[in-house]
């Protein structure tokens, strides 16, 4: 296979994780890990394009997943170079060919929030629409329960100083990446990012977030193809709307060996049960 | 005390959950309550501002909290009427006098993320330096293990869903309002806009939120006055350095008779105990 094309990079990432100084209810003074916490301005081919405010633990596939997921940029092809500078905040992405028309496509933005980012929300549903994932690709109940262990034995900043959303992507129970970032959107961003630094196609992968599964969180899995995705937490209406239309296989409340399963069942293997005596 | 001027608005509030079936570990077809997300799209005097996915609890307080937060409005004497339509997923407030420059200042904005809104992150900043709260005001203990125990009796949306994020507003242990919303950041602008129809002065409550105290959250309670920032969950290192840098009097991990106290420690008042004999 030949070696995937890979833009001139740096690797900026930040310390994770500060102490500082807490008063607990007993009157004790602790030193307490918190998570870290930057504004990192994306340029592209010098016209600032959005703050993000992230925890910096893959600054540069986080700028290129950004630009992958709002669409800004088709390819990881069209990009030459990433080049991310704590000194002024800033991280410079220099296009291959210049982007066209991202003066207009950024005019035209339209901001969503919600834990969102600058899209055009009716464009990113319209995508939706034509959107098909594999349906030859199955996950198995003892898989899934394979992947929960792996996550929840990880070393996490979270478990040091919680307020960040961890993201994995899986292949079967082997967890690809796994990355943390302060919004649950860097971090999807990120692995997106990651994905085609690697040449990752994830047609085949499961997406686990420790994020809550909300029509932002669906429509990029979508995006990525990515046919099943894993939350430990809840799901919103337009989420579970949205993963049905495309047929995603998406799991709600999975920690340890427990699960709801809302879509997609027919990617799902249960694991047999021997008969239980009465 | 003359009664605060009030804007013509509709109350359309949402369905705020609904059932869907979720098949669990056990093989069971379970009904499943998750909460209601829908996009709401803002218009300021037939201008497309931003579309914000909620909840729907409070559109209209959302609304306007979004314009106060975001500065786009000065006062609520400024806003004519609110209405919210479902029919077209949309909010439109119609100013009293067309707000100046919002074509420029749209264009101006950079969209910041993180679970953010689009705001100019410098400008932020710079308010942020002429704050200034009230140090004349006091919380004691007794008082802030009293709202956490209201907080925890409190029928809500996540205790029966999960996914939503809540946010309340306090009068000592008095919950004045208790708002929930599908990212963090609705929930608080949409007190911030009740605050303002209601004619609320925050400067001697104090803000409580189920999420996570990042920079943004820290921001926003300051530039609503209010010294007392409370959450069940962590905070960043920017969210740590914001309310330093404003003196504000900031909890985390606060749940039951728990907490953490990270700044501000000269306006909490620590129950007095009595001395134990060894």
């Amino acid at each position: 296979m030949d070696k995937p094309y890979r833009p001139k990079i740096t690797r900026a990432s930040r310390p994770l994780t500060f102490d500082v100084e807490a008063v607990n209810e007993r009157g004790e003074a602790l030193p307490t890990a918190i998570a870290g916490e930057h504004p990192l301005t994306l340029y592209v081919d010098k016209r600032e394009v959005v703050t993000l405010m992230t925890l910096g633990q893959a600054p540069e596939a986080l700028a290129i997943g950004y630009l992958r997921n709002q669409r800004l940029v088709a390819s990881v092809e069209d990009i030459a170079a990433v080049q991310v500078d704590w000194e002024t905040d800033a991280v410079a992405v220099t296009t291959r060919k210049a982007i066209k028309g991202l003066k207009e496509r950024m005019k035209k933005r339209t901001v969503t929030t919600g834990c969102g980012q600058g899209t055009v929300f009716g464009d990113l549903m319209e995508e939706i629409d034509s959107i098909e994932l594999r349906d030859d690709v199955r996950l198995s109940e003892e898989t899934l329960y394979a992947l929960l262990d792996a996550v929840r034995r990880r070393e996490t900043v979270y478990k040091n100083a919680g307020a960040v959303h961890g993201c994995a992507l899986a292949d079967g129970a082997d967890i690809v990446y796994f990355i943390e970032d302060v919004g649950r959107h860097n971090a999807v961003d990120a692995i997106a990012g990651q994905m085609w630094l690697d040449g990752i196609d994830g047609s085949d992968k499961i997406f686990y977030t420790t994020g809550r599964l909300t029509s932002e969180m669906v429509i990029k899995a979508a995006q990525m193809r990515i046919p099943f995705l894993v939350s430990r937490s809840g799901l919103t209406q337009m989420g579970f709307e949205i993963a049905n239309k495309v047929g995603l296989t998406m799991f709600g409340r999975a920690v340890n060996q427990r699960y709801l399963l809302f879509t997609g069942k027919h990617r799902f293997v249960k694991r047999v049960m021997p008969t239980m005596m009465a």
